[in-house]
């Protein structure tokens, strides 16, 4: 008991010390594990299943808009980075760069791609050429190189995984459409497989991508209030098109310069379903997103015929991702597992239960207990993870709905800010120094022009002059 | 017609220049193009298909075993690299050096991965405490690196994407069955899915893994007689455990150190699918693995009802990787386009096919014509496709055998490594000189000592001594 009581109590309660809650539940839920080498992690098993669903799911709807998967070199030479001003100046300062191959010096160094627009652009310069080759719906899934000062577990590392979409359009109308088409499918795969809800909208100039013309991004709010950028989606317009020369042939034999676009999901999203979902005992996963849907745990396994009934729900369960736990653990302790490792259901089966042809369904986000009839426990199950995901959305919604405020003028906003951790709905005029003054006096930044305006005030939060649009403004990861 | 035919007869001849139409196919089927790093190559969406199905198939037969897939970083420093003496020595010529992070010089440098054994067993290191944790069976896809002088797409670039399995077992003899198991799941998964007959066998000392107690392999002959190193599985004892202290605490409560073990497969095995089935057409890929199975291409299609028909063939074909061709190319260049890229299967049909309900099948290997009804037609394509993979393993296996002699004698063995292309089996004495010299004397190495074993002499072929093993010989990629 002592050896159980252990397990639980190594979790830091989240209104304690929600960052340390996080350290803990990444390490005790076995998601990740630190290596030696500054800022990099390794993703272990139980996290890496779960990046695995995230790559299927997303994988799928991407394909289903037409998207090929490529793979390009991770290593950019010096000069090919260079080529667009705006981007160059982005990221030079936070590579890493390969000076030494084997026992050479290089000629031109290397940096290790921390995106890969640069790559894609030099590509379809050699590739495009007439209006029959377009357009090019490109991604790939790698890893990327980010020299960061401060890290955390999925939230900021210095080598993340990601899947990176770039495509190539005749026309700008076209890669605007693909734009907000993939902020959509990510918005969808967020809302629906990981039950967090997304607020849609444009990055102010200031937050965008370096070298696109617009970027657009779905915010989420994690349980402490503080918000994460969850995906971006980027319109290039033609900027890249004319660093790279990336130009095709139309209809009437005119050349004509490509618009395009890039789009990106990383490892960072598991972060938002810790933060969105987790409570004191550990990890919650959606059941969609779950690597073990149903876990078993045998009640009395040594007695008699327990452990071969609870094989026997292994099978009939067939159509969910389901495990038994039948180590020597005690059933306290796998309960305990169970939970930090947040897998949706829990089966117990014991003697009791057989006799009562029945087992005990319970539901780790609630712990809600269903007594199960054997003969339909595969109906059940499958409505109980229905349920779950259904509620799981809805908590999430629910959360982020009371902590969103509006404010109508600086006070308020400040106040806002400072006592209601979460979103604040304001007006903004649309000048950059009315947001660099928010951030350096409040913390909190633009999250995004939100797709859906109100109209919360007619003029500016900050300056008192005419209101543009409303923006989402918070604390964020 | 004119650009038809130079479609086609932009692939070089295998007779006349076998490197030549290997590049010629690689590059016209749009497999991979190159980049502006010096041999490091793009992986186009034909190409990178093949691997997200060879990726599937391995996967799944991993996991099937046990094994579970995590993340590691894609940087060493070079202390970690440094730790097992044998490793070091192999490896650390032929790295990529990192030395700047940012605008900051590093304090220590980091490799990018060539292989991950080092980050493997500093992980183990921390997780490993007591019997109860072993075995480990992990494995990841990533990408690695190796400073190559002379690159060759799939077959030899400085960057490649593989799988690397590393496991951790109480026992040496729990490591050796692991050890050979893998290498059973890379030849049954080489054969039945790629069609490709492997000769499975140990590798001398002088061609085994840097660090490693012994290496298995697989190899299998590519059509012009050279050897190809397909899969490697290596059993490393407790070499590495010692270098870093991997311990584990048995049932006896005594430390013991673990054994280990490591297996890789990469892109590499997509150059042995080109060069083992590849015809003068362009690629032929075996029915499993091709990203697109079948092409339809409707005939006439301007013409009334074509073009709805082959969209109902295609949904009648469903359970197939099914494609319908249907741009405005003539139905001569679809059929090119098709070879080149070794679609299996093509299916024509046109106004006269669809009067009499059927559909002409041809298949890309034997460009067999089946006249097949439209009632009937996902039967016939099922079982064409199904004896095609069969036929096409068969051809591999007699080409292999056509192209495999033996020799008793040293003149015998010049002889035959100089006017037989293909696989010499030979005596040897076991001793690295007579090895060496066969190489410098021949240009012919040893491929391995394989597992079925025969005697075709008592002597080594080189030295007369008594001889120890039988070995395959060959020329090699
Ligand atoms: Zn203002
Ligand atoms: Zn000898």
């Amino acid at each position: 008991m002592a050896k159980e009581k252990k397990l639980v109590e190594a979790i830091t309660s989240m209104e304690e010390d929600f960052a340390q809650w996080y350290t803990d539940v990444v390490k005790k839920a076995e998601l990740v594990e630190y290596s030696s080498i500054r800022g990099c992690m390794i993703i272990r098993p139980n996290g890496y299943a779960i990046w695995e669903n995230i790559q299927k799911e997303l994988d799928r709807r991407f394909k289903e808009t037409g998207v090929e998967n490529v793979y390009m070199p991770m290593f950019i030479p010096e000069s090919l980075l260079q080529k667009e001003k705006d981007h160059v100046e982005g990221f030079a300062p936070e590579v890493a760069w390969v000076t030494h191959g084997g026992l050479e010096p290089l000629q031109e160094r290397l940096c290790v791609r921390p995106t890969s627009e640069t790559l894609f652009c030099d590509f379809y310069s050699n590739i495009v050429q007439s209006y029959r080759d377009l357009p090019k719906l490109y991604n790939q899934w790698c890893s990327v190189v980010r020299w960061e000062k401060t890290t955390r577990p999925f939230l900021r590392s210095m080598e993340f995984l990601w899947q990176e979409g770039h495509t190539a359009h005749a026309t700008a109308e076209e890669a605007e459409d693909r734009t907000i088409q993939m902020l959509n499918v990510y918005a969808d795969f967020c809302e629906q497989v990981l039950a967090i809800p997304m607020i849609k909208g444009k990055k102010t100039d200031k937050e965008k991508f370096a070298g696109a013309h617009s970027t657009y991004t779905i915010e989420a709010l994690m349980h402490d209030g503080k918000a994460l950028q969850s995906g971006t989606s980027h319109n290039f317009g033609d900027g890249f098109a004319h660093a790279f020369d990336i130009q095709y042939t139309d209809k009437e034999n005119k050349l004509q310069y490509v618009h395009q676009t890039s789009w990106g999901m990383s490892t960072r999203i598991i972060g938002a379903v810790i933060m969105v979902h987790g409570d004191d005992s550990g990890l919650v996963l959606p059941p969609r997103i779950a690597p073990t849907q149903v876990m078993i745990i045998p009640i009395a396994q040594h007695k008699e015929g327990v452990l071969e009934k609870a094989a026997e729900l292994k099978e009939k369960l067939g159509n969910f991702r389901v495990k038994v736990d039948d180590t020597d653990k005690s059933p306290g302790w796998k309960f305990s597992e169970q939970e930090i490792r947040g897998i949706p259901l829990r089966i117990e089966i014991g003697p009791k239960d057989i006799e009562a042809n029945q087992a005990v369904i319970v539901r780790r986000d609630t712990r809600e207990k269903i007594i199960a009839s054997l003969d339909t426990i595969e109906v059940t199950v499958g409505e109980v993870l229905e349920t779950m995901q259904k509620e799981m959305l809805e908590r999430a919604r629910a959360h982020r709905d009371a902590h969103t405020s509006s404010a109508a003028d600086y006070e308020e906003f400040k106040s806002s800010i400072e006592n209601k951790p979460g979103f604040v709905k304001a007006m903004w005029c649309g000048d950059r120094t009315c947001e660099d003054k928010i951030k350096e006096e409040t913390g909190a930044t633009s999250r995004c022009i939100p797709f859906e305006q109100e109209e919360v005030a007619d003029t500016c939060v900050c300056c008192g002059k005419k209101a543009k649009s409303m923006v989402y403004w918070g604390k964020a990861y």
